[in-house]
């Protein structure tokens, strides 16, 4: 792919209008948004609005002037859309990790004379700790993680719940949703699906694939800020039977009457618990409203459209100095690419020096997302030229990129 | 009180240049500093600094580069003073209500053979339903509350962990943290604080007054904003006895090794679970920033004086009108006052129209907080005056008043 080429891409891309929606700095390629999502240009004006004028000028009354007290489950229906779930299905709610907790334990709770909770190995670390925090507070409950091949053959009646991530952090690759929960249903067994890694960047249909429950990370392609606060799912027909095992003032059936005793309220409410960080929902907000009028089938289009040149050029230009870790089927990847390299690492920083920004995960992979509604065809060729340049004249051989940093 | 003697009290007041840390609107008398407290001045530049300069210009290497890393233990430290607490024993986190989850759950792991969490009537309902939610995922566990009196005689050997509130959200009625701690502590029982309603208000010594653990919010006297991060304590010898039931990606001893095993970090990391919100957490070190250079001493002594004079006023110009329903001497008080009157909310609906922001708490209690950093003596004379004037005047009997909001 020539510059030309890569502009005309650029130039009769429906989504090119949608990069305008974020600030970047000038002279980077960045692609890093599936780690944390660039700035949305509407959100300092957002949390300027919430700050000064909702917090500064009204003060306490903001929780009914301005909505504060409905902010979950408002700014949960902006996401409902692009996960094709219901918005009574969808909470806005602290951290991916707490979110899985609150689903994990429920769900287990729920299906009683069950204690396996089915992962894969290889699920994100933070996942599988906080299935290891649940089996060591309930010792009738154990994890048993498998290869994403067996999945499906290790549901069984001793199967509580199956906690899977959609797409796998380091390689992209995809798990079937609606084949999976199809087994899991057929032998009892609920589903829990993390999105982190898929919201935003692919399209998703929660109900259509007939998943249970599910939680995501706010701050990735969602674009709500650094620890945005997470989502969370639970299906409308599952709700009655679950109980949340963190039930704060929030999810009280009379929040505002004070009782001593907890009385859930009705629905996906109760998955609430304390009270949730209105400045960091507003920056959410702002990044969710990047998305208006844009459909995830276009969004799930152009991030295959992205990664499969980024694959072809990079392999044109580095041949078997790099192997693809990630699927080549872009149906089967989410919208990052993972390439290897015994010097992995170093060649990251070098990459990062030369303004192309994507991060590296051990042993030796190479990561770089794509954020369709902000990268081009034009960053794609940039980032496979740079890399070419580094692994050519070496120039990522150097103590200073070698050297690791404690956050990568 | 006359004017004048408020001005004066108000001009010899040496917190009077902490006023200007904080924008207040023109014309509100903001009594509601125990329920949200005030917009710093420096709040937003602080939001515009991370927002704006760190995720829009440096994005993920902001991780490093600005230390959002380290924010939950950075933004504690700044908070330990103010506690009497050492800063490894200090973790910014979540909401109150998920810290007290991580903490209660931890006690009672770290008690076995022990049955019981101890707490009182009446204790905050989150605090409640927290631990009720506990002994459903854990059902040897039970909850017992009784009187604030009985609480040290019905600590017994079945009582894994004592979880009470410093300073009650209703009446202010302080409970004595060292004689309870040493109660406790002669029955091997731990114990729970929650002071979300005494933390930047009145002085905490944690650590001589012997408390185990600790939580509390950060959007109340702290000044934290709207949802702010909570706070969470465990004292140094504790630490290694205990196990997060939350453990997430950044409890790890090594966050970005990504192993798949649970390895808890040394010390208080250990109770982190997932990415904190780095804009929440900004607010929050800017709302703990108001309380440089000023000793909680300074403040506790204002807070006291305040509500003295506030109980005063009120009841010399009101009589029997209104009942006290706070203790009467200062130091058994946080820094909040309440008066019982039949037609509480109404009165307070007829005085926020006013200008005097106070709140509501079912099923009589008018609630009125001072906050020493930003409320003076002339706030109280009016307040008072207000009240007697409503009281006099009739002008709360009207059914707009009378009407329920959802939120109070």
């Amino acid at each position: 792919m020539t510059l030309e080429e890569a502009q005309a891409l650029d130039a009769a891309d429906p989504l090119r209008h949608a990069r305008d929606r974020f600030r970047l700095p000038d002279g980077t390629i960045y692609l890093d948004g599936n780690s944390l999502g660039a700035l949305p240009a509407a959100t300092p004006a957002r949390l300027v609005q919430t700050v000064e004028h909702q917090w500064g000028e009204d003060l306490i009354a903001s929780w009914t002037r301005h909505g504060w007290i409905d902010a979950p489950r408002r700014v949960a229906a902006k996401l409902a859309p692009l996960l094709g779930a219901d918005v009574d299905e969808l909470l806005i709610a602290e951290s991916t990790s707490v979110c899985l907790f609150k689903l994990l334990a429920a769900a287990v709770q729920a299906q009683p004379g069950r204690s396996t909770i089915l992962s894969q190995e290889g699920n994100f670390p933070t996942d599988l700790y906080v299935a290891q925090g649940l089996t060591e507070l309930l010792p009738h409950i154990r994890l048993r993680t498998v290869p994403a091949g067996e999945i499906e053959s290790a549901i069984d009646e001793d199967t509580a719940v199956v906690m899977l991530t959609q797409v796998d952090y380091r390689s992209a690759a995809r798990l079937d949703l609606a084949s999976i929960n199809a087994a899991a249903r057929a032998r009892g067994t609920l589903t829990l699906w993390d999105l982190s890694h898929s919201a935003g960047a692919i399209e998703i249909d929660l109900k259509r694939d007939g998943c249970d429950l599910a939680v995501g990370c706010g701050y990735k392609y969602l674009n709500g800020g650094p620890g945005a606060p997470a989502f969370l799912f639970a299906a409308g027909h599952l709700q009655g039977r679950l109980r949340s095992p963190l039930p704060g003032w929030m999810a009280h059936a009379e929040p505002f009457a004070f009782e001593p005793a907890f009385r859930p309220a009705e629905g996906i409410a109760q998955f609430l618990t304390g009270t949730p960080s209105i400045l960091a929902i507003a920056a959410l907000e702002a990044g969710l409203d990047s998305f208006a009028g844009i459909p995830m089938s276009a969004i799930e289009a152009k991030a295959a459209a992205l990664s499969q040149r980024f694959i072809e050029e990079v392999e044109a230009r580095c041949g078997s100095e790099v192997q693809l870790a990630s699927p080549r089927e872009p149906s089967r990847r989410g919208s990052h690419v993972s390439f290897a390299h015994p010097a992995g690492y170093a060649v990251i920083q070098a990459l990062i020096e030369r303004g192309v920004v994507g991060d590296f995960r051990a042993p030796d992979l190479m990561r770089f997302g794509f954020a369709p509604l902000y990268n081009g065809f034009v960053d794609v060729l940039r980032a496979a030229e740079t890399m070419a340049e580094i692994l050519r004249d070496g120039s990522w051989d150097q103590p200073r990129f070698r050297e690791r940093s404690r956050v990568t």
